[in-house]
């Protein structure tokens, strides 16, 4: 499918396409670029490019396909990096959680003639680093693309192809869309994933080897969540801001409703609001999404 | 172990609770009650009892062994309805998320000479009733025992042995201090679980159709939680509703400052969180609690 995909950034997600690139044969050669030179060695011994690169704009140098996949804080800078080094018709895309602050920071600094096809990959795992990818990781997954007005259809439709072939359903949609739906499904339950393991971390009349005796009750599932890349998410939801503040205003006017419900006794109103909750896990499980 | 078990309330616990007696011979015969027939007909219909009973007095007649597995509001009704066809001697225990409130309604119930053992398996799935039941539930489990002052040793470790026999490992505590270890690892997780699937659901500028569609990315693993029996967390939460609350003024006020570092750009107080909720996942991998 190409001649030379570089991968700027080699963490779960770049490493899993490089597998699965691998795998399948679809580019001839994979360059990679990582700015912790640990991480590139790291990434070679496990085979996964033919080179490494510690200059960005060298690591993209010819490449027909180049993926960001560093934190999205990272972007503008990486943007303003590979540029000298992109050659004309050549397809930036990326596989960040937020699409708006992608077009925002990464198209300005792009030379004429290279095509942006803003990517995501609704696949992932707690794990991160270059070990932690798999080629499998993106099937049966969703991967919409968010082209923005203008972009040229056939290099759209070029990165449509490639998710196909690593087996995911490709969607395609407005940025701005994307931002809200995602602040909804992903970037929210992460956010308060992240708040409720922060909270009983600091609880003090209860021991932490109690808490992580008894996890099993409920909390468990959120450490899973809360164990996601550190980074990644700080940027996420630095550049998804007002869609997440949005989300966070409702969930806590929700919540204020829900503490006063049990404050007062008010058996009704919090069976109302448990059964309605359980229907959507039959939609999911209809929808085969569970 | 015992003669004649009766379970009262057979929902997803008791009902596991019967595969198990019978799978593994643990009482000669097992008598069942519920307020609901239908709920009778299914579970004599799955073999889960020899016999069904809609008087809760005549259901635990000549019992040695009785557990209470209706949601823990209705324990006190059911306290005072079984009184009368309890025999001296006999073992009162419960399935119950939380303790306090069980002693504080069944305790001054029964008559004496019977032994109150109150118990909390911590196990369980987001389905219920009879059907939802399966022998293995509690293998691997904690079940968490908070006999009251003065209550007889030989019934509490034989209540012990029946939940080491059921494949769990016995933890014994104070009744006040399980019910504040638990609103954190259980009972808190779970409120939050339910009301981020409400205000999910109530966004009007996302279809549900998209939420089903993108719930792999975070959204899904509350789903599964908030499809969790209606009519017993809403006991749950107004039974230890102190806890509940105290726990609930914490995470809000917690979720107050990390939304106000997302609104200000404070990326090394988001890091700082991100970083700190991944260590516990390690802790929880350690203790095998994964």
């Amino acid at each position: 499918m190409f001649e030379r995909i570089a991968l700027i950034g080699i963490g779960l997600i770049n490493s899993s396409i490089a597998r699965f690139v691998r795998q399948d044969g679809l580019a001839h050669e994979i360059i990679i670029y990582s700015r912790r030179q640990t991480t590139l060695d790291k990434a070679m011994a496990l085979g996964l490019a033919d080179r490494a690169e510690t200059d960005p704009a060298a690591a993209v140098e010819g490449a027909d396909l180049v993926i960001l996949g560093a934190p999205v804080g990272a972007n503008e800078t990486l943007a303003k990096a590979i540029a000298p080094g992109l050659k004309p018709g050549a397809i930036v895309t990326d596989v960040g959680s937020v699409k708006s602050a992608v077009i925002r920071d990464v198209a300005p600094h792009l030379p004429e003639g290279v095509h942006l096809v803003p990517a995501h990959p609704v696949a992932g795992t707690e794990h991160s680093g270059p070990e932690a990818g798999f080629a499998e990781l993106f099937q049966n997954h969703w991967c919409i693309l968010t082209p923005p007005e203008g972009c040229d259809a056939a290099a759209t439709e070029k990165v449509a192809e490639f998710w196909r072939r690593a087996g995911s359903t490709v969607d395609i949609m407005d940025a701005e869309h994307h931002d809200k739906v995602l602040a909804i499904t992903s970037h929210l339950p992460q956010l308060i994933a992240y708040n409720i393991v922060g909270t009983v971390l600091d609880v003090e009349h209860v021991t932490k080897r109690e808490v992580v005796k008894y996890a099993a009750g409920g909390f468990r599932d959120f450490t899973r969540i809360a164990a996601s890349d550190p980074e990644m998410w700080r940027d996420v939801f630095l550049n998804n801001r007002e869609a997440v503040l949005e989300m966070l205003g409702r969930f806590t006017e929700d919540l204020a409703v829900l503490q006063r419900a049990i404050r007062w006794g008010d058996d009704k109103a919090l069976e109302e609001l448990f059964t309605r909750t359980r229907a959507i896990r039959r939609d999911l499980i209809e929808a085969k999404q569970v």
